[in-house]
C-alpha cells in the first residue's frame, strides 16, 4: 500500500490549529456533519484504488449551497486546502484526501432539481447517481448516456470531475459531449455558472475545461445534463476471432464502413475465461478474442445495420458469430462484460487496471508489445477495452502480499502508458489521471504545455488549495521523475520530439 | 459607419516606431509578405460586419511557422498588440485590425496536411476553406459536418476561432464538436498541442476553451477535424404554417418526439417572400412561415422519419407539406433558404443580423416581443433561424444613409440579445461576440464571471496583446454601458438576479 504524499512541490504547508478550525466551522455545521474520529474518517482514506490512500485531517458533509460556501470561504482565508469527493468510486486516486487538508463529502447534495422534457435536459446535484438519472427520467421515455461501469454507485459530480465514459461512449461521448451548464463555487466560495441551457455560449467556453479538471479548478455545485430519448431498438452480437489482431482489424473495418455502433469491446481470452467462470454469459472459451457489438435505433435500422455488421465481422475472420436471440440473452452478454474486473478479482488477488487510449489502428501492435511486456516482468495482463474507441483497459495480474510486485505492477502500468503515447494516444482515456498517473503526465506534455496548465490553474484557485498534488505536475516533479531535464533554467524533454 | 476605438482601458498602448518595427520584420519577412499601402490594407479594415471598421497600422502574411513564430516573438518583446485573420467572413467584427497594431492574416497557411480515413480525421491549416475540407475528402465517401452559409469562402481557422455552426449543427454539433486537436502558438511564439487524436486528454481540456476564444488566447496553426460518412440518403421537407406559434410548437414537437433532423430551419412571411423573389425556390408566399425540415441517414430511416415528421406537422396544423420529389427539388428548397440574407439585401439598403439563442419553447413568445420591438423602434425585421437550435437570426432592416437608423438598429438588436439572456439563452450562438455584441456580455455574465475570463486570458497572454477589445468586456466598460454598478469598489449587476 502506498500512503500518498505529495510531491514536495506541491504540499501546501500551513499552521492553522485544528482544534481552532473545528471551533469554527462549528459555527455553521452541525456536529453531525463533521467528522474526526478515526472510525469515521477511516472510510475516506482512497477512492476505488486502494494502493493510495492517506487518513484525512477533517471531513466534512455540507448540505446545503451557504454551509458548502461557509467552508470554502473559511479554508480560503487561512490557505487550507481542500479535496472534494463524490462516490469514491474514482479509479485514479483523485479523491486520495491530504492529512492536513479537509475533505468536503457532496453525498448529501443529491437532490433532482428540475427535469425539463421538452428541452431534454434535467438539472441535478453532484451527488445524485449516475443511474438514477436515468431511472428518474425514464417515464418519459429519456435517458442519459454515458455509463460507467460503476453506474449504480458513481456520483454525477464525479463524473464530471473525470470526465467519464463508459460502455455507450463510442455513439455516444464522453460526460463531457452530454452535459450543457455547470454552477461552480470557485475555491473563494463565488458561485459562477458555466455553459447554457442554449446551443452555445459566448465568452470563454469552460464547460469542456471544468469536464475533466479532477477538482483542481472549482466545486461543481449543479449539473445540467442532456437526456437522449431511449432506442426503440438493440441488439448485440458476439464475434469471435483465433487471433487477437483479426479482431484488432475487425474493429478498424466497422468504423471505416460507417457503422457507429452504440457499443463495440473487446476482451482477450484471459478475461473470456474468467467471466464466462464468474457469470456464465455464454461465450465460447476456446478463441483468442471477442467482439461485443452493439446497436442502437429504430427496429429497421437495428435490423439493417446486423447483417452490415455481420458481414464485416465474417469477412475479416471471425470464427464464431452470435446474435441474442431475446432481450434476456443480450443483458446476458453484455453482464459478462459489465462483470470483467470483479471476475478477475476472482482469479488473482490484486490487478492494476489502466487506461491508455490509442489511435484505433495501432491496437494489435500495442497488443502484441504489452503480451511482450507481460513476459518481461512475469505478470500475466487481462485485456478488456472500449475497442472502437482505442480505449485499452489491460488489467496487470499481481499480488500485493509478494514483495515488490505492486512495484513491478506499477513500472508495467508505466511502460504501457508511455507506449500509449508514442503511438500517438493519450495516458487516460476516462479514468482521470489522479495521483496514479501524475508521474507520467510529464510524458505527455511539454514544459510549455504544463506551465500553461499551472497559469490556467491558478487563474482559478490563487492559492492552489483546490486537491493539490492532483493530476498535473510540477516541473520539479518532472525533473525528479526524469522526464524533463533541466539544464541552466530551461527545461527540455529527452524523450519526445513531439513537432 | 462605426470607427473602431477599444474602449480606454482595453486599449494597448506602445510607444514602438513603425518604421523600426518594419526594419525588423524585414529581416525574416519578404516585402510583398508586408503590407502598409493604404490600397494594400484597406481591404482589412473590416471583416463581414462593415459597419465596424478600421485601417490597421501594418499586415503582415506570413508563409511558414517559423515567420510567425518571430512575428509573435517581436510583438510580444515590444509589447505591440496583434489581431489573427482568416478569410474575413465573420459577422461580428472579431478580425476588426488595431491602428496601432499588426494584423496577422492567416491566408497562406492552406495546405490540407494529411488525410486519415481509417481513423476518419484530417489535419488542416488554419487558411483551409471549410468547403474545401469536405472537396479534399469527398473520394473516400467521408465530409466535415459543420456548414456555415459563408462555407466557399471561410476558413477553417476562423470556424475555430468563433466555434461556427450551420444548418446542419443540430444534429451534427458546431465546430467544437468536430474537432480533434489544435496545434496552436501562444503570444510568446511557443507551439503547443491541444487535445489528441485520441477518445481524451489528460490534462485541463484546452481544446473547447481554444474554440469560440477569437483571437484571444493564441494563434492556431493547425486543426484535426473529425470526418464524417456521407449520409446514404437525404431528403427535405417542407412545412407552411397560417401562424409563427404553430410552427415554433411544431418545432419543439419534432425535437420531443426523439427525432434528429439534419437541420430544421425556419422562415417568416418577408423571408419568404424576399427569397421566393430572388431565387424562385418553389415556396407558398401567402403564408407565415414555413419550416424545412431534413432528415439524412440511410434510405429507410429517411423514409419512416419523412413519415413521421410529416404526421407531426399536419398534427401541428400545417396547413401545406411538400416533400422534394428529386435531388434538383431539394436542392433549390434550399438554395432559398441559404440565399436569405442576400435575398433581403435585395429588399432593404442594409440590414443587422441578429444571432441570439434562446431555449425552444420561448420561440413563439420571443418571436412576438420581437414583433413588437419591430413596432417599437419603426423598423422592419425579417426572420430566418436555425429553429431546431433555438438559433435566432433576426435581420433587422434599416437605411444607413438616414440620420440615426443605424443606431436605432443597434438599439433593437440590443434588446433582442437582452430578452434572449431573460428567457435563460445567450448573445450569441453561432457568430460570435466580437466587437458587435461586448458590450452585452455585461448582461450576460456577472462580475465574477468577468473576472474569470480575465484572469483566465491573463494565463494565455500576460500583457493582453492578442486580439484586445474583443470577446470579452472590461469591467470598466460594463460601468460605463450601465450593466454593472460598482458601489464602493463592490460590483453588482442591477438586471438580473440569476441564482
Amino acid at each position: 500500500m502506498i500512503t500518498i504524499k505529495p510531491h514536495v512541490s506541491e504540499k501546501i504547508e500551513h499552521d492553522v490549529d485544528k482544534k481552532e478550525l473545528l471551533a469554527r466551522l462549528k459555527l455553521f455545521l452541525s456536529n453531525k456533519l463533521i467528522l474526526t474520529e478515526i472510525e469515521q474518517i477511516k472510510p475516506f482514506e482512497c477512492d476505488a484504488l486502494p494502493a493510495y490512500h492517506c487518513i484525512p485531517w477533517i471531513v466534512v458533509l455540507p448540505e446545503t449551497l451557504g454551509q458548502l460556501q461557509n467552508i470554502l470561504r473559511l479554508c480560503y482565508r487561512l490557505g487550507v486546502p481542500i479535496v472534494a469527493r463524490g462516490a469514491g468510486t474514482g479509479l485514479s486516486g483523485g479523491a486520495v484526501p491530504l492529512d492536513n487538508g479537509v475533505l468536503i463529502s457532496l453525498t448529501k447534495f443529491n437532490q433532482v432539481i428540475e427535469v425539463d422534457v421538452e428541452n431534454r435536459f434535467a438539472r441535478v446535484q453532484p451527488g445524485v447517481r449516475n443511474l438514477a438519472i436515468s431511472q428518474a427520467v425514464a417515464q418519459y421515455g429519456l435517458y442519459y448516456a454515458p455509463d460507467p461501469s460503476s453506474q449504480i454507485a458513481c456520483s454525477i459530480g464525479g463524473n464530471v470531475a473525470e470526465n467519464s465514459g463508459g460502455v455507450h461512449c463510442l455513439k455516444y461521448g464522453l460526460t463531457t459531449h452530454n452535459i450543457l451548464r455547470l454552477k461552480m463555487l470557485t475555491m473563494e466560495g463565488e458561485l459562477v455558472i458555466i455553459g447554457s441551457h442554449g446551443l452555445d455560449s459566448p465568452g470563454y467556453d469552460l464547460l469542456a475545461l471544468l469536464t475533466g479538471s479532477e477538482g483542481m479548478l472549482g466545486i461543481i455545485v449543479e449539473i445540467t445534463v442532456k437526456l437522449l430519448p431511449l432506442p426503440e431498438a438493440a441488439q448485440v452480437i458476439l464475434a469471435a476471432f483465433d487471433n487477437v489482431e483479426k479482431a484488432g482489424g475487425a474493429v478498424a473495418e466497422i468504423i471505416a464502413s460507417g457503422l457507429v455502433p452504440a457499443g463495440l469491446e473487446m476482451m482477450d481470452k484471459a478475461i473470456i475465461k474468467a467471466a464466462e467462470d464468474f457469470v456464465h454469459a455464454g461465450y465460447p472459451v476456446n478463441v483468442e478474442a471477442i467482439l461485443l457489438c452493439e446497436l442502437d435505433g429504430t427496429t429497421e435500422q437495428v435490423e439493417e445495420e446486423l447483417i452490415q455488421a455481420s458481414d464485416i465481422f465474417l469477412l475479416q475472420g471471425a470464427v464464431e458469430i452470435k446474435v441474442a436471440q431475446s432481450e434476456q440473452e443480450r443483458l446476458k452478454m453484455w453482464a459478462g462484460r459489465k462483470a470483467a474486473f470483479p471476475a478477475v478479482g476472482r482469479i488473482s488477488p490484486d490487478y492494476y487496471c489502466m487506461d491508455g487510449t490509442i489511435p484505433r489502428r495501432y491496437l494489435a501492435k500495442v497488443l502484441k508489445q504489452i503480451a511482450q511486456l507481460s513476459e518481461h516482468y512475469g505478470l500475466a495482463v487481462a485485456n478488456v477495452f472500449h475497442a472502437g474507441d482505442g480505449n485499452l483497459h489491460p488489467l496487470i495480474l499481481y499480488n500485493a502480499n509478494i514483495e515488490g510486485e505492486l512495484e513491478k505492477a506499477e513500472l508495467f502500468g508505466g511502460d504501457i502508458l508511455k507506449l500509449s503515447v508514442e503511438v500517438g494516444g493519450t495516458i487516460t482515456g476516462e479514468h482521470g489521471v489522479g495521483v496514479e498517473k501524475i508521474n507520467y503526465m510529464c510524458f505527455q506534455f511539454s514544459a510549455g504545455e504544463l506551465l500553461l496548465f499551472h497559469a490556467l490553474k491558478a487563474a482559478f484557485d490563487s492559492k492552489g488549495l483546490l486537491n493539490p498534488g492532483k493530476a498535473v505536475p510540477t516541473l520539479h516533479r518532472c525533473a525528479e521523475f526524469g522526464a524533463m531535464h533541466v539544464h541552466g533554467g530551461i527545461l527540455s524533454f529527452p524523450e519526445l520530439d513531439r513537432f
